[in-house]
């Protein structure tokens, strides 16, 4: 089959992999569509050695597994845990230490024509979300995981740093949520797009320090964490929403006096996400930047990986 | 008046201080002993500026001020804040930015024969305290912060690094709580401190890395933090409870990818600590290392400072 394969950093495109044969609990899905994300870029970059297809954000209609599920359009949870260690056990399977992590760890992902993954990680797509919007389903459930570790009081002033592909999605998850929400941008282009759902933007330099109950960092780099630590008030909340490159270098005595809470947020709840979608309360279609067909899948990871291109999907039909 | 001066990282005895004279809303307290604690050795050490007479871990009786304190055995909270600006009124005085805390920003403290604060911050010493006791109710509700920010689960698996002033009195008060705790120590005679109380000692290199839910950190130097970071489970809590001399680098990727919570811990609650120790159920004289009368209260300083030694008593009446 058709498919991009990552191994020491080169991305490639492959006409002969071998079509992926689905366990007795797993499912083999065509793939529509996926979107590149930011990790799919650090993979390429060595972010963490993997071999194989990379691609997490995905949709696709199920072809082979439980009678069930077979001929859904479907979305996919990408933490494959092993059911059975403590972690499992105490129902925190997205934190098993040998799970597996589509197009991440272990797990052949989405850039192909097919993919296989646990049927218990399959959620249907409902009939009136597109399936262009359906693949946001993963980094809009990213999004909401901030909710499920972090309530804010109503009214509560919330600054999102970053407006980029996942930052758009959490600004737009926390506006429909009680919160005076404000979110640093800097490029026109991540303005417009937020200021065209209502959401109120703003410069780094604009907002008051210690002024924000609840920050979220959205932009991985150290600048945008200095951005945050200034804007946190004391007894506030930083939610760490992005990967970091390197190690990052903080006044430790000062998150003590001010009592800040550092949360590290990662993979969320997929259900909600979607629903999101399909009530329309959420719309991401604005968020993609460009679509390539896979055959120029090489291509689409270049032009996602230019400085402020949002999101880029690649279609597995086309 | 006699009491400890520092100025520039110098600090002496006087004997010729003026006595501190009460505002309408405050009261004299006549100083009967006061702890030297970690912060005042950093103090000295120039950690942050200071100049004045430090000291805030206190018992005196009121001498002067509202009638119905004048007379009472009392302990004070430190913080002293403007009660006007936001932060106040939405009820966290505590991180007031215009706050003076006692014997360590912009308000004379407790190595001298007289003091003054605010009527407000004061607690009334239950009878059944001894003075050597109640003056470990700063301290003691230092570490009872800790479980008004974080709720560990019954039975929760905690962890505590640092066994000296401030994480014998974390251990105490979380050994009377529903939870397996384990303290890493490094000292025999921390370990035989804790053991006489049934609490369970161990070594960092003993625990299971990523086994805790819950982490308190208690060196406040950056080995701790790291066994600290070791021993935290993803999804776990790491409570910062000491104040650092240097910054401190992270690895803020797995920060993420393990959604750890890392939460800054300060000043706590007077009347829970008080109470505590009217019970008898968390026990603190086995940790007075040493007494010294305030003219030897130089002496008193070196003394706490070297490595191992627990709380050090200045006694201002002897």
């Amino acid at each position: 089959m058709l498919g991009l394969w990552l191994q020491d950093g080169d991305l490639r495109l492959h006409d002969d992999l071998p079509p992926p044969e689905p366990a007795p609990d797993e499912a083999r899905v065509r793939v529509l569509t996926a979107g590149v994300c930011s990790t799919d870029l650090e993979l390429v970059r060595g972010y963490m050695p993997f071999t194989g297809v990379p691609g997490h954000e995905f949709v696709g209609v199920v072809e082979d597994g439980p009678t069930d599920w077979v001929g859904q359009r479907v979305v996919g949870e990408i933490n494959a845990p092993c059911g059975v260690c403590p972690a499992c056990q105490a129902g925190r399977g997205n934190h098993c230490p040998t799970r597996t992590v589509v197009g991440i760890v272990n797990h052949h992902g989405a850039f192909a024509e097919q993919m296989v993954l646990p049927a218990h990680n399959l959620h249907r797509v409902p009939d009136n979300v597109p399936t262009e919007a359906a693949a946001f389903t993963e980094p809009l459930a990213a999004a909401l995981r901030i909710g499920e570790q972090v309530r804010h009081a109503p009214g509560s002033r919330v600054v999102v740093v970053g407006a980029g592909r996942l930052g758009q999605l959490i600004s737009r998850t926390l506006a429909v949520t009680d919160c005076e929400l404000s979110v640093v941008v800097r490029s026109d282009r991540a303005r417009s797009l937020l200021e065209s759902h209502g959401i109120h933007t703003t410069s780094a330099d604009a907002l008051d320090p210690a002024s924000a109950d609840l920050v979220v960092e959205a932009t991985g780099n150290p600048q945008g964490f200095a951005i945050a630590r200034r804007l946190v008030r004391p007894g506030g909340t930083l939610v760490m929403k992005s990967t970091y490159a390197g190690d990052l270098t903080v006044n430790a005595s000062m998150l003590v006096v001010d009592e800040i809470t550092l949360v590290g947020s990662r993979c969320g709840p997929f259900a909600p996400a979607l629903a999101l979608l399909a009530s329309g309360e959420v719309e991401v279609r604005d968020l993609i930047a460009a679509r390539y067909a896979l055959r120029d899948g090489v291509q689409a990871f270049a032009e996602a990986g230019r400085p402020g291109v949002l999101k880029v999907l690649v279609d597995m039909l086309s």
